[in-house]
């Protein structure tokens, strides 16, 4: 195996607890709309405002389950549609990232950061990452030959017995690669 | 030399006689706000609302001089934005692509087609491609390592005594590659 599936993560948020708690209200719980490739990941019915200087996007997706701390993970073109800085980081890297508000039907959160653009990354098992001969934190590249071909760098290997394995790049990167439909990458050391 | 100077082209449309007319008034004509690197092309102060189906954008950019046929060039983020599945192409070649309605202070336009994605390119004089030993129309590859390096394939090259050096790539290529300030490439054959 040196393909690996490319799946477009479309701009969405991760709230804590509390969170939800503002924006939903006390107690509320998130319902499943669909199941995402990692395991126990989905994304919700529930939808929020993220507003920012310059605009807004009137109903982000919520991804579940809940997590820790509040992330909003955008592309730069949508960085520049809100009118915030929003620096390329790993998941859950949110220190000093970008502000912006969140508002729900029951209320409204000031995010001092969590605006984030995901740097583009793999997930793999154990036993993926053995059989392509990489491990966790290593940089790759991945070529992908679908409508605009292009071979991406600065690719991080993420492992961990939780995940399943494929390639998640931002809207920016999949339009810029013409990627549709079902699109798989060939990874490249 | 095998570096070539990349810029980013933002959305902008260019516009025939005809079309401004009906948006400015007759015999209108548009105001210089920023030469660009192609000889004679221009940034015009005037901006155009640029409707779709789903959404807008209120301020585009209209680029000079007047053409012989109206042509909007967006990224697939903005084509998603305006609810329109705008083809991949190369400049001028509008036949069949997605439709739009301009609005200006005089008046609207109703474009059946002309709404397209750059084909990314590069600009050669003769004596550039001559140089590169590249003529036009080949295809070739270029490595930007900008914030997010990347290599872009499937890039054409267009020569002609009008042009100076330069590659174009729109705004979700330009996101893709983590491009800021002045960003030069390689070009790989």
């Amino acid at each position: 195996m040196s393909k690996i599936l490319v799946e477009t993560s479309a701009r969405h948020l991760h709230v804590t607890r509390e969170t939800l708690d503002i924006l939903f209200g006390e107690g509320y719980e998130l319902n499943v709309k669909k199941m995402l490739s990692q395991p126990g990941q989905f994304a919700a019915n529930e939808r929020v405002r993220v507003v920012g200087p310059k605009g807004e996007f009137p109903a982000m997706s919520i991804l579940g389950p809940l997590r820790s701390a509040d992330q909003v993970e955008i592309s730069l073109s949508d960085a520049r549609t809100l009118g915030v800085t929003a620096p390329v980081r790993e998941s859950g890297d949110v220190a000093g990232s970008a502000p912006c508000t969140l508002i729900g039907p029951n209320g409204s959160v000031e995010l001092s950061e969590g605006v984030i653009v995901a740097k583009r990354h793999i997930h793999l098992r154990p036993s993926d990452a053995e059989e392509l001969g990489v491990e966790n934190g290593e940089v790759v590249s991945v070529k992908i030959d679908a409508g605009r071909p292009l071979i991406f760098g600065d690719v991080v290997i993420r492992v961990s017995e939780k995940f399943m394995p494929a390639m998640h790049i931002d809207t920016d990167e999949s339009n810029a690669a013409g990627c549709a439909g079902e699109v798989w990458g060939e990874i490249i050391k």
